[in-house]
């Protein structure tokens, strides 16, 4: 029990080093993109201080599992009532067991339960994390870096720099390059889904949201706003209905809708089972879709959205391929090879450390 | 790499003592049901030969992760596809988190990867499996054997006592307990919803059957069979069409029924998703449900049989709370508490190894 108060902390390392704990833990564990001169001042500090890195990460270094832990932040029930994530892990499955890994699911039955999740991860069971579908105040991305689990991310992780590492203390000399993770266009998807209502002669055009404490409800937001402000020169707030991703809350939002805005013509979802959602609340009150109200969502959940009444104009994530890309990433961060293997599909964020795959309008009778 | 060869291995320590693999595993693993005379010889060889059991067996007696792999025995796009999957894992993730216990899915993408799952559940990372949806040749319950994990299987096991302990040898001393597992009264329930259609005046009555490959799906061909035989004295084999769980099968065979039997009045499928693949066909065919065939599945996966058209009478197993039973099983195995926590829901078999959960027949507008 003492050993826990005398061993020196992953803190301790960067604060003598001067960086940030993620920084630390990616030059502990080895080959991460940590350049030179600044890997050794960590070294050095590692040397100094006697730090001893946790099991996890030493083994690391010196033995693979062959296996891939996957974490979706989400009550198991969701994981598959939710097609997003069927898809999602079978991008990630096919790519695995090209390379001879073992997917290992790590289910939750809710935000609780984020610690025996850390927990495993940090026991030496896996290479390394593939995680997704965080939200803002979600305690895993803090747990896995201290587990020193090589992870990529699944969509924009909400926090930048770990706000933990804020404040008093030494200037920082390192350019933390933060999480490593895949996303879709968000932001310019939304642009093109609000530009074509637009195109359509809409100008009532409202927008249910998606969960706010995830980045990508933000970002689609956001483009949202981008096109309202510059192309109408107007955003009227009473237009943006805050909702949840699910089909239910789709339905509570487009009646929200429709008491506070009789006039809306046109809907801008968060994603296509929120748009079936408000569908079907229209169908109910006898508004025509899209002659009255024009219906776009996000995602394009085929089939869903071919069989959709009518079937939905989205807009198209590459969701498998996502999947598949994580899993590549992290496959070759775990082998050092973080630049073989070929260009990867997408672009790089502005960071250098996002891959950001592009969206597709994909119309249908909706809108 | 001498080492392979020259250990004792788990069949020679068997050989000695003149059990079964299986029964030197569970005393290996401690705990598990062995009496002790038989226990005693088995520790007697383990001793003479020197055995060392794997590592995945050792850690059993020295450390608990507080985790348990679930395998199932199915691409990974099965699993997802299909509700009765969703439906296990929801009690076994409940019943797990209620113990503060890791749920590690291992997906594969087919019998291929078996291999590799075996190798993880041997590598030191679980302290149990729960592994379902078995068919006859799969090679997976002999490697788990090997890998001396702790198991409860969801569903009857296709094999009895393990056939490779088969042949010439010492006479077998040891009555081997057998798998431990958790089934529904597949062939009772099947009996049930044919003597229904008997009931209903029904004659020409078939049955679509699912994979003749798991035990489930010959237990229901078996319980069609001693009705058509008790009752009717006659079991015509062109009314058995074989087919595989999935209701593009159930299209299939019942296309495949109406060409060999135009004059069927009933069907029972085997299964709730191949029961709506033939509803599918029969209304395309022009065939009313129930007035010109009656239809009954098996399973009754809430909503899709309420919400089939019409409503589909069938028999129900709660699925939800096999999946649980599986789990406390097992966790009551690994804390050597085997018949501690009250009496487990259902009916222990003959063999005293497996519990058998009761069906019922839920009676809705197809039949």
């Amino acid at each position: 029990m003492t050993e826990a108060v005398s061993r020196p902390t992953l803190e301790a390392v960067a604060a003598r080093a001067g960086v940030s704990r993620a920084t630390v833990s990616r030059v502990v564990n080895g080959g991460d993109g940590v350049r030179g001169p600044l890997a050794a001042r960590v070294r050095k500090a590692v040397e100094e201080l006697g730090y001893v890195p946790n099991q996890a990460a030493r083994s690391l270094v010196t033995k693979r599992h062959d296996a891939v832990a996957v974490v979706i932040a989400e009550p198991e029930t969701r994981v598959f009532a939710d097609p997003f994530f069927a898809l999602q892990l079978r991008g990630i499955s096919k790519e695995l067991t090209a390379h001879d890994n073992q997917l290992v699911l790590l289910l939750i039955e809710g935000r609780a339960d984020h610690a025996r999740v850390a927990r495993y991860l940090a026991g030496n069971h896996v290479d390394g994390a593939l995680v997704f579908s965080l939200h803002l105040d979600d305690p895993l991305p803090g747990l896995i870096q201290d587990a020193g689990v090589p992870t990529v991310f699944g969509g924009r992780p909400g926090w930048g720099q770990d706000p933990r590492n804020a404040g008093p203390g030494p200037a920082r000399a390192d350019a933390d390059p933060g999480p490593v993770y895949v996303d879709c266009d968000n932001r310019g998807g939304a642009r093109s889904a609000v530009r074509h209502l637009v195109g359509l002669g809409r100008r009532r055009i409202a927008h249910i949201t998606g969960a706010l404490d995830q980045t990508s409800a933000v970002d689609r937001l956001d483009g949202y706003r981008d096109v309202m402000a510059e192309v109408l020169g107007r955003d009227d707030p009473r237009l943006v209905v805050e909702s949840d991703f699910t089909p239910g809350g789709g339905e509570d939002a487009m009646r929200e809708l429709l008491g506070r805005c009789p006039d809306v013509d046109a809907v801008f979802a968060a994603n296509d089972l929120t748009a079936l959602g408000a569908l079907r609340v229209l169908r109910a009150h006898g508004r025509r879709v899209p002659e009255d109200v024009a219906v776009i969502g996000f995602d394009d959940m085929v089939p869903v959205t071919e069989q959709a009444d009518p079937p939905l104009t989205t807009v198209r994530q590459d969701i498998e391929e996502m999947g598949r890309l994580m899993a590549r990433l992290l496959l070759r961060g775990l082998s050092g090879d973080r630049d073989g293997g070929g260009p990867a599909a997408g672009c790089p964020d502005a960071a250098g450390n996002g891959v950001i795959l592009p969206t597709t309008l994909i119309r249908r009778a909706s809108a």
